[in-house]
């Protein structure tokens, strides 16, 4: 059970945590530089969620980090239920979050032209499909975590 | 194991099972009832996703009813899983939906009162919220399945 990818402690997992954090920036980075994302409160949820999840995997990305290269602790049952929980409320949020955000934008695409001047829709665009990927390596680290539990 | 409740032919199940078909029904009749659902994706999209998860629930429905009113079988390891990705699959659908048609639903009502007459936004979030009733009952049917995934 030490070997199974994806568990806290394994490049697996640290891997994981570092496409959560890229995907999770790239979004939050597309969604605000130089855009009104307050006027709409789907993309200020979308900003809330990314802040969750990029201090989240920043904190699990430095406990992975010292499980790796420092040493190996025993697994404990509660800190893995924490994780699992955690990644499971976060891999929700995300999904919702990016939903939120493609929906809208798609409405803003169709309705009208003036709510959605130049290239600011396709950065809608872009900063949900990165929601998207992050919601997928988070409910990975999620399913992983979970699997794991009921044999410790 | 054959005591866990909410794993495939259990009493619980069968609850989880009809609360999933009343409330997927309830949003779809809201959603659909005297209202061009067609002019928005997000609701269309809620529609599809309504459809597929009364089917599943009604099969899984009367699975139920035969292992609880007839005769208890054994459970099959590639049956939970099958059952169990199907779920997951149909829980991730269903809250992208709910969070779509909020999303659009909350736009809307922002936006002008032109394009969200009447009753017609009261009834859109009528619907969202039956389907995120839906989708708190089917991911629970998807983590008590996964639970008892690893122990068979």
């Amino acid at each position: 059970m030490e070997e199974m990818p994806g568990a806290l402690g394994t490049s697996s997992s640290f891997a994981l945590r570092l496409g959560q954090i890229v995907f999770s920036s790239a979004s939050l980075f597309f969604m605000c530089l130089d855009v009104d994302f307050y006027g709409y409160s789907a993309f200020c949820f979308l900003v809330m969620v990314m802040g969750l999840v990029i201090s989240w995997s920043s904190t699990l990305l430095v406990v992975d980090a010292y499980y790796i290269f420092i040493k190996c602790l025993p697994r404990q049952r509660r800190c893995i239920l924490m994780l699992t929980l955690g990644d499971m409320v976060l891999s929700y949020l995300l999904l919702a979050a990016a939903c939120s955000t493609a929906s809208v934008t798609d409405l803003l695409l169709v309705a009208d032209k003036s709510y959605c001047p130049g290239k600011l829709c396709s950065r809608y665009q872009i900063s949900a499909a990165m929601a998207f990927l992050a919601w997928f390596l988070s409910s990975a680290s999620c399913l992983f975590n979970f699997w794991i539990f009921p044999s410790l």
